[in-house]
């Protein structure tokens, strides 16, 4: 019998879903020092991996984890997150932020509210520029909505190759300047890595042109201060940030009631439990079989 | 030389791009009985039209021609609209009130002022269903982009067929209500003729559960206290009306206050110059070397 702990926030609906799908030779143990198989949102479980000695492999309920991959924690173990649904969320919270903005929704609100008939002047998105950070599976997800959107889409990582045909061009890291020259709308769906540390800052955000800015990867990505600099500078117009240094966001942080940035709660994509327990039903069976696992994390990589 | 005459509000745009053109033969008149062309927005023609006696070819400004098949006035010339890039504004427009409605946009800002970092919980667009009523340029345009972003799609028709392979069905307008029926998203881009009057009305609209309906066609397609009706009983959940029986809507009109009515000025789709003078061009070489015009109104169909 292999012994399933779960440390979730979730951990009720995930219980229910175990009871339905009746696993092979699973089952749910309370007991720290029993659990081979862990599944868990990593933030809950990153202070206590050593209350489990007999761990084998972590099944992550998030996309992130950036807190299990810091270098002063135990990797002696199988870690898995979950990819795929990720991108159908992404897209939809970042094409309705760009819509919102260009299609002023909020705008006409205000104006029904005054009993206004007034068209307001707009472009299509037809004629704009997506550069997106990061070309993994949510990346290039919101690159094939963009584009049946009508945008130019850009994608930015490492290697400046991607198999996603929807991307029009793929730019390696080194030309990241040439590619934020060249966004009206900017993404970053980057992992917390050091690499990706404060990646846009004063200096790099310098280089955009009225952009909207969205976050939607890791906090770590942007750095705060630059970023101010690049609104008050007229090269960000707006920036829409679902992720943060801290999280929740501070009380007092200044860009709660800074006009030109949106504040969401960790909210652009959640992992569902049900699309979550697909994932980890579908690695049991290949745990159980000795096969390899999908999603697999490099620890050193960091995703 | 052939005379043309403008009856448009963007007629010093129209003027500038036919300056740029240079197209053979073609000379602005200012004298309504020399012009053989004219290019007009209907509603600003229709009551004038036997000032033209000259008239061979009306390129209209809009999609919408209505004020132009009313059977009350002339018919005796070719009638040409505009098509093709509306879907692409339409779909805008959809997606994006769609998605402000399903990703909690509005309620995430009213949270942001108040500095309150409160997820909401939410579902993806993959799990529901787009009924678009008219499989034209502009409904079938809309299908490829709810497609992408994870919708199930049906068109309604009246033949039942459809070419567009985004549908994943196409219901004959005989099975309007099984349609409804299944519309988490109801979208209208029906045009205005005499078989579309009042089509979404108090006994239709009572097969919907929970909708969102879209008017981005005619106003004539929805009965106004019929859509109250389904409202007040949760049918309908909130309407997007961007087109109206009275353009522009009555100040005193019922509907600038409803909490679940966005009315929008007849935005969703316009008409830029630059779009419309690409198809006026293309349709006056056609017509200099007599051969068949693109986009030509069958004023018995009404479109």
């Amino acid at each position: 019998m292999n012994q399933l702990l779960i440390v979730a926030r979730q951990e009720k609906a995930y219980r229910q879903l175990l009871t339905r799908a009746q696993l092979p030779d699973l089952e749910i143990t309370e007991n720290p020092e029993h659990a081979t198989v862990i599944l868990a949102d990593p933030p809950r479980i990153a202070d206590k991996l050593e209350d489990y000695p007999a761990l084998i492999w972590l099944q992550s309920t998030f996309a992130g984890i950036d807190a299990l991959t810091r270098p002063d924690i135990r990797q002696d173990y199988t870690l898995t997150n979950i990819r795929g649904h990720f991108g159908q969320l992404i897209a939809e919270y970042v094409m309705g932020y760009t819509l919102d903005h260009t299609r002023h929704l909020s705008q006409y609100r205000q104006q029904q509210s005054r009993h206004q008939w007034r068209p307001l002047p707009y472009s299509s998105l037809a004629q704009r520029t997506l550069v997106i950070l990061g070309t993994g599976s949510i990346g290039s997800h919101l690159a094939r909505v963009a584009k049946t959107l009508g945008l130019e889409v850009i994608g930015i990582n490492r290697s400046g190759r991607s198999q996603e045909t929807s991307f029009d061009h793929v730019y390696p890291l080194s030309r990241l300047i040439e590619g934020l020259a060249l966004a009206d709308i900017l993404v970053s769906t980057l992992p917390a890595t050091a690499d990706t540390n404060n990646l846009l800052n004063a200096k790099t955000l310098s280089h955009c042109r009225s952009t909207l800015l969205f976050n939607v990867g890791r906090g770590n990505a942007v750095c705060e201060q630059g970023l101010l600099n690049a609104i008050a500078q007229g090269c960000v117009t707006h920036a829409y940030l679902d992720v943060f240094k801290q999280e929740p966001l501070d009380k007092q942080h200044t860009f709660w009631q800074h006009p030109n940035i949106t504040i969401t709660p960790h909210i652009a994509a959640e992992s569902f439990p049900e699309q979550v327990f697909e994932i980890f039903a579908a690695n049991y069976r290949r745990y159980i079989q000795q096969q390899p696992m999908m999603y697999q994390v490099d620890f050193k990589r960091g995703y």
